[in-house]
């Protein structure tokens, strides 16, 4: 394969700044497309306010259409769900023959529109197990940097697989290569969907506040473990030692806001079906009850259907 | 035993307007005590804004203090239950030998704060099935009349219990005598858990929002089958047929904004453990797994925790 040197960053919020100036900083020739932060990129570029170390961008390459940037060899594909509808039109001008388009949206079922435009042999998905907060335009805020799990939409990992992989290690970001993104994604949503969920339907608290309270830490472990009979009854066994960790990363997180909280909050339409509805039908569709994971679907559905 | 003459209403909520309103009308001695609303009761007497029949009663018996009411025959507290520690100073003046109190709080662990005060054996118990709010100090509304279940609090119906239900009818109100208040306790909540938990907990929405949609109906239904479940692991059969006549029932009641869900929005506090805390913890007493009433308990914690 053609090694990866053109990186296309779409969406501009936290993940597309921390990890495309990172990116940028390791040597790749990185494109942001940007909407409203379009001047701000252009005219201050990015800083990232990271706990594992500050520093900025003053001249980034920002572009208002896919057409400016035109094909590249990497798309980072980084928008919400909910605006996966602009894929059609965004995707298209960005890709060649052998383009690989990664993937970073959280959750079930969001490799899908990625692949029904891209195709699904160029289409990768990422998770990204990180803290990470849009401070303002440009600028990205980290607390936990994390890692960064990568992997094929359709069948096993390939040489590109790890090459995509390695540019991140090299922009300074723990990476790995899964061998299967559906378990992947399953992983990760054994920490979205109570995290993203109980702060959510709480009104709007942080981790730390459902982490010292002994009762909430309860419901998180009963919902992880929802997350982990569904992914079972689907052949992924996540093992207990994995929930162990999430919750003891998470016990010393600090009181960090999760980007639904903060979608919430601030009346922006929330990741609803790829968090909480498609892993709930997965459930079912195997006969799997997951009480508490429909009732906090029913109770974010009413949250979903505010005026943004 | 001594007839029931002279009542007196503790609480100008909703329930303590509506009933003492109408068992004034009636022929009862009705006293009012009140704090807020006490000169409005005063001056303007109280209004019943009702499906069944609007009536003002101008002049009405409203006292600031159980001294100036004194003992009665009959006391009801309508107090919320997050008042409960005020029942020490206003029960005693209020009680002699031969008084009656009757309960009208929602939820478990209600009764136990009043047997505390006014001592078990006076003790009585009641359920509202009734669609009723304050419209304003002094007027109550009520779009379903619906009907009271009365029980003692130790033992079972005595000559005085069917006494006070006759009041209720003789005031044009369906009251029954039920042999055990605990079973009408955990009927009572077969309602108001899914109810007043998922219009809180989506933040303030009316029970027609709730009905309208499928999957919170499915919500609804497996709300009330926990309890259902607690309730039987206590020794309490609540039959299929009370739960569709309760769905049925509130499938026509229309926007209903259940008084929890008011008191959410107006930042006024929950009655979190009597509906929910209690019932969990007695399910959890018998091992009986209520996962949807679990999370709900934790999700309204929080809200219950913000400051009024």
């Amino acid at each position: 394969m053609k090694s990866i040197s053109s990186i296309a960053i779409v969406g501009s919020g936290a993940l597309g700044l921390y990890y495309g100036a990172r990116l940028s900083r390791a040597g790749a020739d990185v494109s942001f497309l940007a909407r409203s932060d379009l001047d701000t990129l252009r005219t201050r570029g990015i800083a990232v306010k990271a706990t594992d170390g500050d520093f900025t961008l003053p001249s980034v390459k920002a572009a208002a259409t896919p057409e400016e940037i035109g094909p590249v060899d990497l798309v980072i594909v980084t928008l919400k769900a909910t605006a996966n509808d602009q894929l059609a039109c965004i995707l298209p001008p960005l890709l060649r023959e052998n383009t690989v388009v990664l993937n970073l949206q959280n959750g079930m079922g969001v490799d899908e529109p990625v692949a029904a435009v891209a195709g699904p042999e160029r289409t990768l998905g990422g998770l990204c197990f990180i803290c990470a907060n849009r401070i303002a335009p440009g600028v990205a805020g980290c607390t936990l940097p994390g890692y960064v799990v990568i992997g094929e939409f359709s069948g096993g990992p390939q040489a590109r697989t790890q090459a995509v992989a390695d540019w991140f290690v090299r922009a300074g970001v723990r990476a790995e290569v899964s061998a299967s993104l559906a378990e992947a994604r399953w992983r990760k949503l054994v920490w979205n969907v109570p995290f993203n969920g109980l702060t959510v339907a709480k009104g709007g608290v942080t981790t730390e506040d459902i982490m010292t309270s002994p009762a909430s830490e309860a419901e998180v472990w009963a919902l992880m473990r929802e997350v982990q009979a569904a992914a079972a009854a689907h052949g992924f066994v996540i093992p207990e030692s994995f929930l162990v960790d999430q919750v003891e990363r998470t016990r010393v997180m600090g009181p960090y806001k999760p980007s639904t909280m903060l979608d919430h909050v601030a009346g922006r339409p929330l990741e609803l079906e790829p968090i909480w509805g498609e892993p709930l039908r997965r459930a079912r569709a195997k006969g799997v009850e997951t009480p508490r994971l429909a009732v906090l679907y029913d109770l974010l559905s009413e949250s979903a259907k505010r005026p943004a």
